[in-house]
């Protein structure tokens, strides 16, 4: 490490007021109870828990961040095995809890080469797995015995499932399977901690059996000696190699050439091949198999406003410390403004902010549905098991249930992550359920309510009062999504358009019911008993503030729609955007900061020094600076020297 | 490197058609001459000069690519010194001109330690000294036998130039400068080449002269000795760290402890102090210290151009080659579609291969401007050098141009790279042509005139006819922009709403101004002589398309603005977006592939697997994760065992 400045660098002090006082004083200058509100957020279980497994991680070294930025690929994907090894031996030493293990990862905020091994691998096998196969793979995968991951994606298939081309083909004689991969672009790829860690994969292939194809199916396979960890004959595995941002993974390739495994292999709790009648046993419901994405789907979602809140944290905290320019109405003595105080700069981070916790919200909304729904399938599953093979109302039902969470989950993992396949399921979602309306066969589920509700009220318009109440955005926001269904359901059904001329207005009609279901989440949050029990009068009326903010932000950006729709009058945006929300933003700003403490994201977490808790942006940065390792080569400057480095050897060696 | 794959990995192929089958079917569908068309682009001198140094840097090992993203930070910045200390030994060797050695830069695509050398540290002695100072810095810079930096912003200061706190203070005594940082704010920040290479800098400090402040000006000065290239006393410099995407490059920081420098070191082609009466001699105008950084924006409108072109060109031959689903309304059989046939992905990529051109075209438009402003004013001052001072009304007339560009740049600096301060000047610049013009006092400049314009057709309306006539789209454009600059200068001038109230208004009338400018720069282009006597019929009428569909896919994302300025109807929008841009989309579609050929980047400059020129995506992604060197790894995956390779050294190594 270079050695520390001289003397008078150390005497030097930022100019002016020091990030200390400034965080000080934004701090003073609102009531917001941050720790009640964290509680609320996160569950005071929650925050307990992340302030003991902290402690925990902050005395260990082999969990310093300070290198992560300078380090190659090698070495970081080594020490970031070593910060995976070194967790898991917490977890068993400590007895950590599942959500004790992920607090550990989330504060880590690295993905490391068990990654995939503790969620996807252990989740498919709790899900998808007889009694015997649990025993077989799950239990010595949840000692670390077996290390695994979830091979799906190909080279040449990412979203189209079906069109996978590693095949799984049944063998009447020896009753095995025989893995194997056709073509180069049937090699898996992308799948994390296959590519130097596990040595074993769930690999989703397509059946075949008796020559006929079943679709993709789950197969357990092993791929590494499980002494020397060289692969095993016939499987050619290994890294994909350099990624952007993710490169403490070891994101592998995995090709098969004809490799047998035995019966019990097929992951078999809800289809597999008899042995004895060589009969393919056909699942209640194909969707079942999809559950696993489901659930990381969701996950995502309450990741997007986890990572959206951690960047918004540092980004506010930052801008109450930054000063830059005066202020032109200000007299000629007025110091430097504070960045958060310009309206150009709360108009782009405000509503942000708003959508942390918008999202925070509807993913916590969505995780609840589908735990919900997974109780209900177990109970059905267990049901059916008991009586051998009964139970399909029971598990259609789930099935149902799982569909509709199924295109929700695509749809707000679209929006929350700008990716725009999966917001296709939602579109034909909402005409399927369109069409039912139209035919009298419409449910009473969210869906279809507020089809029927646009239809009944279209003649007479929609006249909401979004100024005003609440609960009419949330009507405006329903009734765009209506409108566009109705839009794109005449384009299909009656103008007989083709599916890919429609696939914008599918996008768009995607975008839209995303939008409206955070809207509605967030809305029913703000006026929840919880919330509005525990939370001081002035507190959550500025969640209510939180709430109008994204909702009118994202009404102006899409006002084209909410115009056509009638959902609103342009009058209506014209006020929304000059006046509402510019109230909104003066409103919200003396919060700002004491509305980001309360997602209590640690120092050690964020490894950020502009968004450091206690402001002191500047002396940080200055000190990672003359800590980082470049500042130990000293250059030789001049072209005509063939070393780079005074006194190196030959550049030759480089 | 690990050994390569066995013959059965070799003998696979991807599944279905080859990349390189796909392409040839693109190439075979489409008459556009792109030999031509890259001329028209480039000129035929600079596509020869791209293949003669580029037969040059393939031949050479230093300049290989293949470990750009697995080094760490340390090995790759010396390597970028390497290459930089090889392309200045071949400058001289091949005699290269500048435009030959920023070729060699292009290709590279990697900003090395010379970087800020051979750009701003050599334009501003060239463009700010005496030539005394040109003697005495500019020839042995030019040689490389001094190495420099431009040291402007700083850790407290970026934007605002006027609040830089490093000092430098006249001391009529010994007739030097005293260079001084005296908090920790005024450090020098994120200096390009100055944090290990630099052993001098061009540094931007507070000019204070008999206790009087006049203001930032530029000095030269030594920080590193030019034998052990250690820090001269009291300077304290170093390399500021890791940052996002620009590691080859030694971003520094520099601090200095009342450091003298001789009176010679003030630049003083515009300003200087005079020796004998210690007094300061006043600039002609103030501006023209800012030239250096017009022309650094107009150069980041280009290079966005052409950095938004590798990017298109990767994503269009890569959606060629791709193939995901069948299409819904194809028949069983049909094999997978190529992405490209997505109107999803059209309608996200085709609009921006249209932006590639129209900011090609802008950027040409602004350098040209720039080097003909150049010319005058050079010719201005050495007629005022002759005579010892004279010329005034020149400079100014120089000084006038150079504001006009100066905002112009400022305005597309933001549009290109979607930063917001800088369009401030743009609004600035807007109004006081607005006020100008009510005042009767307008000139014919086109600001002006699009002003008049609006003025007096306001009353009767707008009415164009953009689905029809491409000027009409221009004109819709200039009225947009008109509208907002009167409503803002209402707010401002007769409302007497506060500047930061209005900020969010500016940076809209900013975006509304840059876009009429690059929608009014494409149409000349496509309207020039040159374009339409050099290109056969067919590709003119596809640049006019690519045009429309430019200038119509903005039109439609901000369909807001162009409805309530009355530019056009709502039923001209929505016509635009359902008939005239997907029907553009369409006939753009096939012709994609060799739109993006004909900017002829070179296999060996994109560096990508999926951008690769004759479409062997899959073998090359595949080829490059095998040779990867995370490959040579063999982990102990099990968090028992301390090492994490087997057969390593114990963990603690790590």
């Amino acid at each position: 490490m270079p050695s520390p400045p001289p003397a008078w660098v150390q005497a030097l002090k930022p100019a002016g007021p020091q990030g200390s006082e400034l965080l000080a004083q934004e701090r003073a200058q609102s009531n917001v109870d941050v720790d009640k509100l964290a509680e609320l957020l996160h569950t005071k279980e929650a925050l307990d828990r992340q302030q003991h497994i902290l402690s925990i991680l902050e005395s260990e070294k082999v969990f310093d961040k300070s290198e992560n930025y300078t380090l190659g690929r090698t070495e970081k994907i080594q020490r970031a095995l070593g910060k995976a090894k070194r967790l898991q031996q917490l977890a068993v030493q400590h007895k950590w809890s599942q959500d004790d293990y992920y607090m550990a990862n989330d504060l880590l905020s690295e993905p490391t080469p068990y990654g995939l091994h503790a969620s996807m691998f252990l989740v498919t096998l709790r899900e998808q797995t007889t009694p015997e196969q649990k025993k077989l793979f799950l239990e010595p995968a949840a000692k670390y015995e077996i290390i695994g991951c979830y091979a799906q994606t190909e080279l040449g298939h990412g979203s189209n499932v079906r069109g996978l081309e590693t095949t799984a083909t049944w063998n009447p004689d020896d009753k095995t399977f025989t893995m194997h991969s056709p073509t180069l672009t049937a090699s898996k790829w992308w799948i994390g901690s296959l590519g130097r860690t596990a040595n074993h994969a769930v690999v989703m292939a397509q059946l075949y059996v008796g020559g006929k194809n079943y679709g993709p199916h789950p197969f357990v396979v092993q791929i590494r000696d499980m002494q020397t960890h060289q692969p095993l004959e016939n499987v050619y595995v290994g890294d994909i190699g350099p990624k952007f941002g993710y490169n403490t993974m070891d994101n592998g390739f995995l090709l098969f050439n004809k490799v047998k495994i035995p019966h019990v292999n097929m992951l078999a709790r809800f289809s597999r091949v008899d042995k004895e009648t060589n009969k393919y046993m056909r699942p209640a419901s194909h969707s079942l198999l999809y559950g696993t994405m489901t659930w990381v789907r969701s996950n995502i979602v309450l990741q997007a406003g986890s990572v959206l809140a951690r960047g918004v944290t540092i980004a506010t905290r930052y801008c109450a410390v930054r000063r830059q320019f005066q202020d032109r109405d200000g007299g000629k003595d007025a110091g430097e403004n504070q960045v958060l105080n310009y309206k150009m700069v709360q108009v782009r981070l405000l509503p942000l902010l708003a959508s942390m916790y918008a999202l925070h919200f509807t993913g916590r909304g969505m995780m609840r549905l589908y735990e919900e729904n997974q109780k209900r399938m177990k109970g059905a599953v267990e049901a059916g098991q008991d009586k051998r093979g009964a139970g399909p109302e029971q598990l259609r039902a789930g099935a149902d249930l799982l569909a509709d969470l199924h295109a929700t989950s695509c749809g707000l993992k679209a929006l929350a992550s700008t990716t725009a396949g999966e917001g296709l399921e939602v579109a034909r979602y909402l005409l399927k359920s369109a069409r039912a309306v139209l035919a009298g066969k419409g449910t009473n589920n969210d869906t279809s309510q507020i089809l029927q509700t646009y239809l009944s009220r279209r003649e007479k318009g929609a006249s909401f009062d979004i100024l005003e109440e609440d609960k009419d955005i949330v009507a405006a926001f329903a009734w765009r999504t209506a409108h566009l269904t109705f839009e794109a359901l005449k384009r299909r059904d009656v103008e007989k358009r083709s599916w890919n001329s429609l696939l914008v207005d599918f996008w768009r009609l995607s975008t839209a019911h995303s939008q409206y279901l955070v809207v509605k989440n967030f809305y029913e949050a703000v006026t929840s008993p919880q919330l509005t029990s525990e939370l001081d009068p002035e507190t959550l009326s500025l969640m209510h503030k939180l709430f109008r903010l994204y909702a009118l932000h994202t009404l102006e950006r899409e006002a084209g729609e909410f115009f056509s729709s009638s959902a609103v009058t342009t009058r209506q945006i014209s006020l929304a955007q000059s006046n509402a929300v510019m109230k909104l933003l003066d409103e919200i700003r003396p919060h700002a900061v004491r509305l980001v403490d309360a997602w209590k994201f640690p120092d050690w977490q964020l490894d950020s020094s502009l968004g450091r808790y206690d402001g002191e942006v500047y002396p940080d940065l200055f000190r990672r600076a003359c800590q980082n390792p470049v500042n130990d080569l000293v250059f030789d400057p001049y072209p005509w020297n063939e070393n780079v480095l005074k006194n190196s050897a030959p550049k030759s060696k480089l």
